[in-house]
């Protein structure tokens, strides 16, 4: 089982950034505690991120047919990135919607995802457990 | 730890209503997985379903000071109950909003939860394994 | 064949409220018309009415399996329940929805019922008569 | 006392457009079910059917004085035709508008009609029936 | 003269819920306050508290006749139940809506009030003291 | 000089129907009235009703280059037909649209005029006199 | 009989102020002309021209049960001054909004008069005749 | 303790205006009862109505420091003054908002208050007792 | 091969009617084009014009069950006639929308087709090249 | 050349009102700093504020023809004063609009200036500087 | 002549991706029969295709002065890149926007084109062949 | 003292495109200015063009700790790039957004900016002179 771990802008920041909202944990660190995990349970990860959303399409359009599974926390494009949304929607790998704040408590803008329509289904609000919960739930 | 797993209207009929949404595993058999994983860990779980807001809100009043953790799955009052937002905000313990479906796919007036604000987080869309992985955050 | 007939918040005061809307004919009265007619025609029917989301969901419920159709006027949960719509969609009986006055000639929050799209049809503007015309459907 | 029978534009389509919608029952036959009915009952029926918005008018107009009801499927000039509303609304004989279809959980912009608040009510989604369910309503 | 000082939901939870916006003054301190102005006055006065929409209408409906006077504070009922807003319309007994904070000042969904255009007027934003103007009135 | 005197759907029904609003006199009275002021001015007169949209474009076209302005009361179709407008917009003819009621004070739908944009001006709100003030203006 | 002819904001700059849109005659002009055919017909003005909406209110208040009508161009405020609506509605003479532009084909915010409704009628879009054409309502 | 009466504009026609909706007493009789009272209480109070939004913002600044409470009816200017609105959150007086009239039922633009969010709260539909309480609050 | 080349109102002014934005080639001209193109394919045309919704909702039914294709301008009709909508859906003859400008960078109303939705597609803003590459599309 | 520097509504307050929002310099300091920045580039400034949105508009008016510049702070009437607007729009001396304050970053309601599109530019977020810069524009 | 052939984000999995809506064929066979077309035709293409919107920006730009048409099927970019659209507008070459799906009867956020208005038209629905007719336009 | 300079999609063309909206003025030469202006009071200047939202992002991201003010003309990124307004929100660097044109007076779509609120202001509508205002802020 290869499960693909995907970031969007500005995740990168992660733990320098806002850390009220987002913790003081790396994404480093976030990755390093995924791979220990999947690790256990005998499953691949690969990690990608990126501030360009072109860049992010072309990723997950290289790795069709060869992944199980996509843990995406998408960024800020998780609010307009419609051509993401299509990309998802193609890619015919089950997609994880993940968030660490609990987007539904923060701007107006923050409250819709036009990603989550085309995703499994959606985890938010759990810091960096939320990637912990996406990974366990391929795992189960 | 106590863990409270409540569920709102209609989710008693669960596995008998239209499972090509919600699956055809009874709301028992959710239970039974829960206390299961619960017993494993060590953590004390309590069931309740009520059809009625008032009655979901009592009995969030009646375990304030004795729980550590709430596992919410408001039905259809997730879109329109602010009486028991109102509930979950004043409860003082730490509440997940969870799923079966993928609320974003389907239709719009289930797009807008009026409790996930005052949750910390949200899951949903893994069927019977959403309440799971709820769990699992309490657990970790 | 077994008839229900389901009456929501404040149709129990038909007869004294505001007469100029709803007529002055009692729900009593208008239970015993209906039942006159089913009797006529060697149905049966029972009758409910509450003034609790809860408690009309839990009847509805507590009626699958046995009942072959239901007249339904919940009142102004018609603009809001999404929980009792569920619980109409989920049920397997088919349902009409009822209303004595004409709603798209009153307050603009009354135009819209959130039940009728998970309905056979609706009936609504004659006042007692459209109970008749509901059960002269099924009578058909 | 007479009916007047008036539909619309497309309506003179009916069962050979879309029978899953409006079912595989013609024009004919539902005027031929209605005629049989009011003769029953000793009532006398005009039938109508226009696709121009203006014809429907003048008929209705030509008809003031000289009818006690009218039975009105409107097609889609329910959704926008403010004139033939100002017509119903000016005719002095009571109207009732029918759909065959449930037009609550069909295109959005079915669900409102604009001419139902100049009618006495509504009558929508039961089939042919629709039409004979108004009927009823004057001989009641 | 007899006066209803009727409480919706999460109201019992006054004083420990949320002090910076509802003070730390409890209900039963509320309603002791009210009970002693009201015996000055020489007025009677019933309190009632339910987080249950459909047992205050029945509570409402229950004192038709028997009451000049209801103060109501509705909760998160205030915002959207319509049930509650029809039950008021048809008590005929005066009502008025009181709130302990300033709605206007809190969150968007707080702002209007379905219930507030079938009242005699509202009192909102003076803690405690909103039942006191209320009641004031009451006497005056 | 040539002056049209145009008249939409249901204006032929003037003096009967809702005198309240329109008044009692009737379109005929209302044309004599016109004719002759008129012909004081040595201005000729032609008069147009129809409640067909289609009816109404054909006539205008028809009198393009003939005609030297326009008096039109396009009764209900003023707050949709698009396409009245676009006629109107293409005739080169100058038009003046005209109510007898005072639109602004009616129903919401009422308020919005389409083709107002392409009109020199709108007169509304004088009854029967809302027509001699706009001869007026071409007169002066 | 007395007539009112009251100017809003900017408009005693017509003339100078955009010619394109409200045409080169000036303010003093268009009184002139209004004076003299008042004369003609017997009737008295006055006129009054105010940029600040509390001197408009106050005029107008001090002109009660002395005026026959007025004639009010409310300029800007025309589109958000309820103050000058409520001083118009309980004035108790009779008002007649004018503008000299056509509204409806300017920008959005001048499509809408808040003042309209509690008017008599409207006449928009005739230049410097706008004043004369309300003026010889009040004649006729 | 000092407080300021304020009100805006048209008030002061209270009495001759729309009695159905704001009574028969005038604004003088209704400063009479409210300087009554409030001599009772040692308090000191004084009076200013304007008809201007500037003079009303002119009046609050220039009693800044000497005031202990300020009673502001501003009319419709509530509906839109967000000068005033600034006016009341920098002047460091606790202001109630209060209407003689219950603006939730009355025409649409008055259901919403931009002054409201920044004063103490609101009080509304009591006629001219809606001052009285008012400054009840203050005497508490 | 059997096309019709539909047009609704106004587009029989083409050429005559504002040449800045449809050209001046006239109706005329553009069938003629049409006819020759299709003949050189040994394709079939016929051409219907109306400015009545009725009337071209009746000429397609008519020809229901004789052409391959239609062609169909339906001018400003394209925005508001769910009539013709509901006649293009059920006439089981593939449709293409066709307009000579660009709707999308005109007024805004001109942004929506309600007919589009039910057309094969749509060819908007190549003058009368329009109509021509919409005929090229049924003989490729 | 000649500046006229306006102020609007409690910007006479800048200092004493909310210091976090608008810092504790007050206006006549930042006149001061602007005079004196004109007087090193040779050119005189003019000031001006008031309350009142008529004596800013009489002010403007007053100094057509005399101005080359103005820099325009005015208050809350930015979001509503379509009647400053159209002052602004049609003096002939260019302005630019400035807030201390970053208005976009504040109440929804201060997101849009009605000034605005008929200004030079906007300024807006630099405290008392936002002045400077808008001088230091006519002065490049 | 030149023209370009320019493809947005996802276009290059056509004929893998929901082969229902998109059809089967690949985009290089697409490009195959525009290449063919052309080269009868005696024009030269050029293909380009991006998942990124700064790319596909870039491209253009780099084509300034050099190409005669642009086909641009955006993808998702359509309904939401200001970016693209501003780069089309200051591009200088004619634009023809093309979907191979008919895009009014997908998704209600596919509806609406943001760069449409800046193009000369458009062509949706055809599936490749929506190419191939706006080839023929440049051709024509 | 470090300023970085940093402009967004299509700016590059600013000379060539449009100059009744954006000057014949281009970049470079806008940068030349700047660079001047900086160098005279000794403050460093970085220049970075981008027409791609991820590049824009990874530009800001890789300067963070070394600059001290950030000039950013985000282009049509401005009005919906919550991606880049991240990372203005996070950078930690004071940012001032500019635009050439005043957005407020152009298409409704460029009035509002998404990434204004997390700025410390905004200058808009002076042409080049945007930039040299902006730059002259963190020289005051």
């Amino acid at each position: 089982m290869k499960i693909l771990i995907i970031n969007g802008p500005n995740i990168n920041l992660t733990g320098n950034r806002e850390p009220g909202i987002y913790g003081s944990v790396t994404l480093e660190d976030i990755n390093g505690m995924i791979a220990k995990r999947a690790a256990q349970a005998g499953a691949e990860c690969e990690f990608f991120q990126s501030n360009s959303e072109g860049a992010l399409i072309d990723f997950i359009q290289s790795r069709m047919g060869e992944a199980d599974g996509i843990i995406l926390n998408a960024g800020a494009y998780t609010h307009y990135s419609y051509a993401l949304r299509d990309c998802v929607a193609s890619c015919k790998i089950p997609v994880i919607e993940v968030h660490m704040s609990n987007i539904a408590s923060r701007e107006e803008f923050r409250h819709k995802s036009v990603i989550a329509p085309v995703c499994v289904g959606q985890i938010a609000g759990f810091a960096y457990k939320s990637y912990l919960l996406a990974l366990e739930y391929f795992l189960l």
